[in-house]
């Protein structure tokens, strides 16, 4: 066992992109640059990735209507009518990407400078796939109350609030108050966003397996944000039998270090009551969601499974368990977080179209059943899947508009 | 004399614009549409007017390098130094306009939605004139320290905040802290904006009526925001003799009713210690400044003034004194805050060479030297100041250069 394990570091390492990157620069000049450097590149090119600009051009005749005198006629009627921002305003087609970079991808907590280019490039999926007009607001709190109150402020400017990268368990408490005391929808994206792509893809992950994901035995890695909000949606669907497993194990109601909202989970899931670590949790299981962090899942862990497994390692980015891996100790559907392997699971298939749906329809609140109905109209996407092919690819034109018709009122 | 205020309401009547529209659509339809109906129109056409795109194509390489996995390596960048973010993010290029609506125009305390369509045209003007990218925020805090609060919060994403229609005696608590806390240039436009354009246009005044302007006795009827910038730019200016009035007649040490920033004030004008109300600190004066509301400054208090004298009516949308009243009662040069009246005092004249030139020269904060500076350079962009022309049209393109290169470290 102390053998597999090292070999297994071993291999890991060419394959990590960074490591990649350092040594094309001290190798030959001519090789092609590696996706960290392009990226790098590219955002020092265009100084970030968004642009603000006027939808009207700047006139002698349309400077009176933009600014004063005339102005003051459409902040009049603002003033006796609120609502009215919404068809007079920008308010009405703009989402605030929010976060305080405290669970930026897999990086941890780097702060609010570091987590801009993310909450920038939200904001250009938002607008190239949606035509959503989204502000990257990245937020220098970390105190749970202080950042409700902030978002708060800022919201009468915005249509939707999108919460990006904020730690759990704080996170939950943050969306909560946020949905409860604003009148806008507020979606933490790395709970629903991640649960509903995830749905979509065990949907048509079961249907590659010929089995009833309702049924299914399912045991997730990682009971973060995403793990949470998998969680609860696998819950909404009818899973049955779902096991948690964190850090300390699995999670149980015989737990006495338990946050509130795992507490609560607990007594929702692991329905026969198991005790131990990952590999009592996977062992038997028809599917392995990993949401945690690289090397969490190993081909042990996925040949003790049930037959024709599944295997969902989506750590960014490096997975729970490479594909390669995953495959040979007898998976047969895999997916990662990664665009360089089959069957990405990412979020982005399903935010644009969630908030392109409540902005179109004027919903105040997500609510479960516009989540089980995109992610079940996500998975009709793809008429035939196949074990490479779960999920829509991110440029399928249809998924916005399919994704935005489960959010109606 | 009731005769004449009498006269005068009626005459005043047929020139507010509200009014006009109100008959228009009265009227015939084929009558041109009023400036505040077609600025409804436009708002309305457009949704608002400001747009956020991408700078980058989204396309199945750039996606890589926009978000995941690419993106990653900007942040880990970032989180080492911070300072990278400027090169790396919007940050660098992107100001916040920022208001909570509770001074607006000549509206009063409106609320942050109805903000929002200025926010927005000021935005337009920092993209249109100097091409900066500027996000409007509005936020619903009415409380100071809450304010600062909030502001610090998203001050991570911009490389400057500039302050809007914020209540006096507030905004200057706000603006204090906000420069004391933040390592990024803070700008109230409503004290500061205001004060350089006024000290830009009584240079040139001075240059037509043949005085000079540190010698030249002024009364500044209004003591809010931009009463209060333009007394304390003027007195780093060298004006000697300034008398400021507010609600309650001239502002001075004997009076028990003042705020702090007032008593302040009162210490460093009123060198005669006047005492009464707008007459008598009109009474003699070569300057008179309306930075209040209509109907402050008469006819009667022109007369008073001496000989040649100068009068800035610049309360919006309508003036203290309309410029035909004025000229009539013997004023020299006459200003608004109009532009359908000669001699427009707009703020769009400065604020975006401003905060052009704190962005280009990395400026942490903006000082005394540089709004005197910036207004010398803007009155000297008038080769031959006239009567009618003391100041550059919004339209002539060598104003942000001129002022930016104010702005320095």
């Amino acid at each position: 066992m102390p053998k597999r394990v090292t070999k297994k570091r071993v291999r890991k390492t060419p394959r990590k992109s960074s490591h990649k990157a350092t040594r094309t620069r001290a190798g030959a000049k001519t090789t092609a640059l590696s996706c960290d450097q392009r990226s790098l590149l590219l955002h020092k090119k265009y100084q970030g990735k968004l642009e603000v600009s006027s939808t009207v051009p700047l006139t002698r005749t349309t400077l009176e209507e933009i600014y004063t005198p005339g102005v003051a006629a459409v902040s009049k009627l603002i003033e006796r009518q609120a609502s009215q921002a919404r068809t007079y305003t920008m308010q009405g087609r703009t989402v605030a990407v929010v976060s305080n970079g405290s669970a930026l991808l897999g990086l941890g907590n780097v702060g609010p400078k570091a987590a801009l280019p993310v909450m920038e490039g939200k904001a250009v999926l938002m607008k190239e796939l949606a035509g959503i007009d989204a502000i990257p607001l990245v937020l220098d709190s970390s105190e749970p109350d202080r950042l409700v109150e902030t978002i708060k402020d800022i919201a009468p400017g915005f249509a939707a609030i999108n919460l990006e990268d904020i730690a759990a368990p704080e996170c939950f408490y943050i969306e909560e108050r946020l949905m409860d005391e604003l009148d806008i929808p507020v979606m933490h994206d790395d709970q629903h966003g991640t649960a509903i792509v995830v749905l979509a893809a065990l949907i048509n992950a079961h249907r590659v397996v010929h089995k009833d994901l309702a049924r299914s035995r399912i045991a997730i890695v990682g009971a973060g944000a995403a793990g949470t909000g998998i969680t609860r949606l696998l819950l909404q669907y009818g899973v049955g039998d779902i096991v948690l497993i964190d850090r300390h194990g699995i999670v149980s109601t015989m737990r006495t270090d338990l946050t509130p909202t795992k507490q609560h989970l607990a007594s929702l899931t692991n329905t026969e009551q198991r005790f131990g670590g990952t590999m009592e949790a996977l062992a038997g299981s028809d599917v392995v969601i990993g949401v945690s962090r690289a090397g969490t899942v190993t081909s042990e862990h996925v040949r003790m499974m049930a037959q024709r497994p599944i295997v969902f390692a989506l750590a960014n980015p490096e997975p729970e368990i490479y594909p390669s891996d995953a495959l040979s100790a007898g998976a047969a559907v895999v997916a990662t977080g990664r665009s360089d392997f089959p069957n990405q699971v990412n979020n982005a298939l399903v935010f644009p179209g969630m908030f392109k749906g409540a902005l179109r329809n004027k919903v105040q609140r997500f609510t479960d059943t516009m989540k089980l109905d995109a992610a079940l109209a996500l998975a009709n996407l793809v008429s035939r899947p196949t074990a490479k092919k779960i999920l829509p690819s991110i440029f399928d034109k249809r998924i916005v508009r399919t994704v935005a018709q489960a959010v109606h009122r």
